[in-house]
């Protein structure tokens, strides 16, 4: 999860983006290598002169399928530079995959790389057949394997996967794709758990494990305890054994909302006005019975930022990971100095680039968990896409789940494709 | 050097301040154990009834010096609450030391301390004689050895030491000191730089040591940079083979300072303006060839030290340890989200914790440097006091440094002890 970025930042962020940008699907250009193919072996295209052989191997190469994605040709406002675009994915070639989207989610991150304020973008291009040069949206998505090119063996029809990095676009409905890309999934789950495990559960995941050595017991406190990275920090910390403390805005439904992340494993549930308020110090401290917090999440920013830090015992960590408040990160020095507290950021991205070993010893963890019915996926809005709909119906249920995501004290939006 | 302290954060710092307090200098308590030690062996405090031998043991151990300390009984507006009082100093027990102060500067930290808004306090005593409780202020000065204990192997008389711990007081003329407060140092320096190295140089070592991995030909940039540690600190880094970018604010001699840092070793100078300037990336770029600056070191705050973190490279390091500019540090989640750049304080005082090798290693480093020639002390003014001034002369002049020390742009103030 991450919250609008500052523009004027991202101005002096280095320059072009220097992640793999792993897209790679032309049908155009695998058909007519295709067709090149087939010349070399009988002479001509002309079905007529093939063998019943040659015509099934022709009829069951190019039975191509209808796909749908969401695109965009420039940056700016997503209702207005998205649209729904139609195009062909024909069978794949030896090395490849034809997948079936499942579910893919709408994340803040996505919506950023849309409005061109995400240091990560994927490249565009007119391999979808696309007037201008595209890229699909999206980042986080869950596939079944429809049919594999003759070369591959760590697939077959049917299994699940989920994109192994970034940038691949999700908001579409099929694709053709190298094995490489995929990261195969247990089946089984419900497909919004899988379709969302990516990015939120594995932000989660690596923060409360790769900076403040926490051990059974330990508390870390965090604001955003509802987000999709909250409500997962507070079930994995239950598994290990760590304790927290969440923080939620004020809001109607809070006396549910605390009560459904208590459910989930969250050991206390406060609000902003509580944590602003003098007492919140004497308070913790009964909770943790003077224990120091060893590490802060945050993805808010501003003024009850700079209190949640405050609240850290000595030595203690703050992992930033967004900025919903749309302010900045506000340490006074006296915390940095006397207090030794130490600020870092956070970013799947980063962490995706070389520790594919590690990242799938996190998915295998989980997956166990949400399997076992120890992980729930984050509150969720499931809006469908049938194969059926034209491309103005598509869009219209896009844009409403869109629109829903950013209302705020939002559901994550799940969009899930059905045949 | 620490700028002033944000006395709401310091509020929610932890409570009591957990560093040892060597202080043991008690003249009157060492006083009546002496006169109970000569009654054991004479039987008498009579002179008359003394050998010649005890009546010049008495003599020597009872010649008293009349010492001056500049104290304070509360914490307050430092020309308020600090006064000069007067006192006696005995002949030392056997593991003790009496030491002639040199000289001692007045630094920041020192005088946030008198404020009450500092962490680090001495304990408040009535050894000195003092009607209330007070503490001497000051923490660094440069001492010479007048008189040792009769178990005292590692020092002799005229041996040059500095403070070996924080808050021993050092604005005073003498005092009666255990052997392990002191730290030797190499006679035949200037005083004025053997008195100044314990603080400001020790903080730009470590800082440019102990973050960021530097090697030769790395960059780092640093605000203050005419500040005790700046100055240090590009001295240090040509020893060491780094490049230095130093922010100054804009002021009536800023040529003369430029080529001052310049000649001290410092390779880019550039205003607070310039820094804020749009300009700023694509010079910096030229400067550095294109190289990320991997460390910065903040003792301002506020926007311009916003502006310096955003010059760093991915994954550098910002290091805080002072604010001057009374502001927090704003870090945009951008910046730590996406550039990975990880936030620091350091506090000499933490580092002096179990560190006593580290510390005596730097030291020596620093000592050699100055020995050679290659290192300056910070531009300083001093103001002298001589033993035969009143304690009304000694406070005025006390009092001018002191408010010549805070009225910006500054020189460092020493005083310097004279016979």
């Amino acid at each position: 999860m991450f919250g609008c970025v500052d523009a004027e930042i991202l101005n002096v962020i280095l320059g072009p983006d220097k992640l793999p940008h792993p897209i790679y699907h032309n049908p155009d250009m695998f058909r007519r290598q295709a067709i090149r193919s087939i010349r070399q072996v009988t002479g001509s295209v002309k079905p007529a002169v093939y063998s019943n052989a040659s015509a099934s191997l022709f009829f069951r190469r190019f039975a191509s399928i209808n796909a749908r994605a969401v695109v965009y040709s420039e940056h700016g406002k997503p209702t207005e530079v998205l649209k729904v675009h139609s195009y062909k994915i024909d069978s794949p070639k030896a090395d490849e995959i034809n997948v079936r989207f499942l579910a893919a989610p709408i994340n803040p991150s996505d919506i950023n790389q849309v409005e061109g304020v995400y240091p990560s973008k994927p490249e565009k291009s007119t391999v979808l057949g696309t007037a201008e040069p595209a890229a699909v949206g999206g980042n986080e998505g869950l596939v079944e394997v429809l049919e594999t090119g003759s070369s591959i063996k760590g697939f077959q029809k049917g299994d699940w996967a989920i994109m192994r990095r970034v940038n691949f676009g999700t908001w579409r409905t099929h694709a053709t794709v190298p094995e490489d890309q995929l990261l195969p999934v247990p089946k089984g789950m419900r497909v919004t758990a899988a379709a969302t495990v990516a990015v939120n559960p594995s932000t989660a995941y690596r923060m409360l494990k790769d900076f403040a050595n926490l051990e059974k017991g330990d508390f870390f406190i965090q604001n955003g305890g509802n987000s999709g990275v909250g409500q997962a920090a507070v079930q994995i910390a239950k598994q290990w054994g760590l304790k927290s403390i969440s923080i939620v805005r004020d809001r109607p439904n809070l006396d549910e909302l605390k009560s459904y992340l208590k459910e989930l494993g969250a050991d206390y549930v406060i609000t902003e006005d509580e944590l602003m308020n003098k007492e919140i110090r004497e308070k913790v401290k009964q909770w943790t019975g003077g224990k120091p917090i060893k590490l802060a999440l945050n993805c808010v920013g501003g003024k009850p930022s700079t209190k949640m830090a405050a609240l850290l015992g000595n030595g203690g960590h703050i992992v930033t990971y967004g900025a919903m408040a749309r302010q900045p990160l506000s340490l006074p020095a006296s915390l940095l100095i006397f207090k030794d507290i130490k600020a870092h950021g956070f970013w799947m991205t980063r962490f995706y680039n070389g520790h594919d070993k590690e990242r799938q010893e996190m998915l295998d963890e989980i997956f166990g968990w949400v399997k076992e019915g120890k992980f729930k996926e984050a509150m969720n809005d499931v809006t469908t896409w049938k194969t059926s709909a034209s491309d103005e119906e598509l869009w219209e249920a896009f844009k409403g789940a869109m629109e829903k995501s950013q209302a705020g004290f939002g559901k994550k939006q799940v969009i899930v494709m059905e045949e």
